[in-house]
């Protein structure tokens, strides 16, 4: 069983149920967008797992709280965000130790604090089990920051560029530390480029799960193609263009526009990677969503990222 | 290490940051309340886990699902709230199973819709630990319902009497089914005592750990004394003033109003239990909050319940 078709399964039943006409963005997308007596609320939600996310084992505590936020904070930023706040449940393993979980919660408010979230909730629950591990859920709400409103997964149409801030790959080194615990979620320049591209903004995603991926929900919910140009990838130093597609816990925003983008926002850098076409372009499947353009080669890149499968 | 210290540990660190000003109830009621764009929005989180609040092993799947949401919703009773939607994370056993994790999901978003908490996000992850538990975690957002706004545990003044909806004891039977698994939330109960008393209603909170500790949540938020009368306390079959004390997982609501309280309201029967007097009355020491007067004894009533404590 993979999660990604589990949540299809969930997804799809929502939808057939309709729901409440407040649901403005339903399941689905990096958050959801509800109506409030007229307002529009975003909200969603995260888990970090020891284990899946984390090795508690090596990792400073103060950096395994600070992730589970701003990993959620991530959301945020690719909906183009503002934050308002979060609530916090974490299932505390047996033998924890008091100083450690209240460690981990100082670290988790105080990243809350500094990425605009402040903690307004929480629940603390300790695990039966003896070697059951830390799972700490982390919810986050904002409200669209500009009149553009919130920028969805959907609506990259063919004829826009494809981009993404920063550079990408080795987030996660094999020790298990690396850029994924000490990232700044992107929230800024998501707000920024909506601000500048306005309604040329067509669509977003932070890139969680490897650019691959990643890329082709955004080309899925928005039934199109992508097309990357393998040189044009901005990598981290040490990685190839391979890496940037498949690494993942990058955090950093891919996203399609229309027309001229600048090249710096908020700071950091904006390339252009790629293109969108249309779905039924190209000699492979209709099942690709994502084109890697490889010298000559062309290759299906809708894999290239990970999952939190089950082993 | 007690959950309800590190709790208060947690709250005690976000009020002495201070926070926002746009958060009007912060950690530490029944739900927070924060203001977005003018407009006021309840939110709160609680985690459901095997082992400690369900045992799977032993009851159905759906009622499974139908809890994990059902107990974050009378967190909405208890501020008289108006439910708007739910999110709920879920860190899946090693071999669940699918089907079994549709089922799961399917109760869940069955329940949050009859609740009037539509399911708008959601995360799965896998557990990597052989014997790691089902973690369900579930936030739910809500509005006041009434021009009297959010009711919090706060409030309850010398001079009022105390109250319950329904009846107490029992609902956890050894089996770990009963009436736990199936109760409906008080929502329409809370909404109709704002509605009814308006300003007279002071202070509210819902059974959950027990009348004995929640009572006495409520007195410390309110810095007063409960005095509880034994012989007035509404009991399920079976079960005596001490189990209705005690029990937990009741999820009615107790409440403190001044003036006259409806015998029914939204055909639930509403119960005087006791009343409010100042913190320092009785013979008992100042940390005491709750006394339950039974016949001529007068017994400290604040640790009558249970918490989730580590084993």
């Amino acid at each position: 069983m993979r999660e990604f078709d589990l949540l299809q399964h969930v997804y799809q039943a929502s939808a057939a149920v309709g729901g409440s006409d407040r649901i403005l963005i339903g399941p689905g997308d990096d958050m959801a967008l509800v109506a409030l007596q007229g307002r529009h609320l975003l909200a969603a939600v995260d888990q970090l797992i020891d284990g899946r996310h984390v090795k508690l084992e090596s990792t400073p505590i103060d950096l395994v709280g600070r992730k589970a936020i701003a990993r959620s904070v991530s959301d945020v930023a690719a909906m183009a965000g503002r934050p308002t706040a979060s609530l916090v449940a974490v299932a505390l393993p047996v033998g924890f130790g008091e100083a450690r979980a209240k460690a981990l919660f100082d670290a988790m408010r105080a990243a809350a604090e500094s990425f605009g979230v402040p903690l307004i909730g929480g629940d603390i629950a300790m695990h039966v089990h003896p070697t059951a591990p830390l799972v700490c859920s982390v919810t986050v709400l904002a409200e669209p920051a500009t009149a553009r409103g919130a920028v969805m997964r959907c609506g990259a149409t063919p004829g826009d560029s494809i981009y993404v801030t920063g550079s990408l790959g080795g987030s996660l080194q094999p020790d298990g530390l690396g850029r994924h615990l000490t990232f700044t979620p992107r929230v800024a320049e998501g707000i920024a480029l909506a601000e500048l591209l306005g309604e040329r903004l067509h669509a977003m995603i932070d890139i969680s799960d490897g650019l691959g991926r990643d890329a082709s929900h955004l080309a899925q919910r928005s039934n199109v193609r992508i097309e990357i140009n393998s040189e044009a990838l901005p990598c981290h130093a040490g990685c190839d263009w391979m890496r940037a597609m498949r690494d993942g816990e990058d955090y950093e925003l891919c996203f399609a526009a229309s027309g001229d983008v600048p090249r710096t926002v908020a700071g950091t850098p904006i390339t252009a990677i790629g293109r969108v076409v249309a779905p039924g372009d190209g000699s492979h499947g209709t099942g690709t969503r994502v084109i890697v353009c490889h010298g000559s080669q062309r290759l299906a890149g809708d894999m290239m990222g990970w999952e939190h499968a089950a082993p």
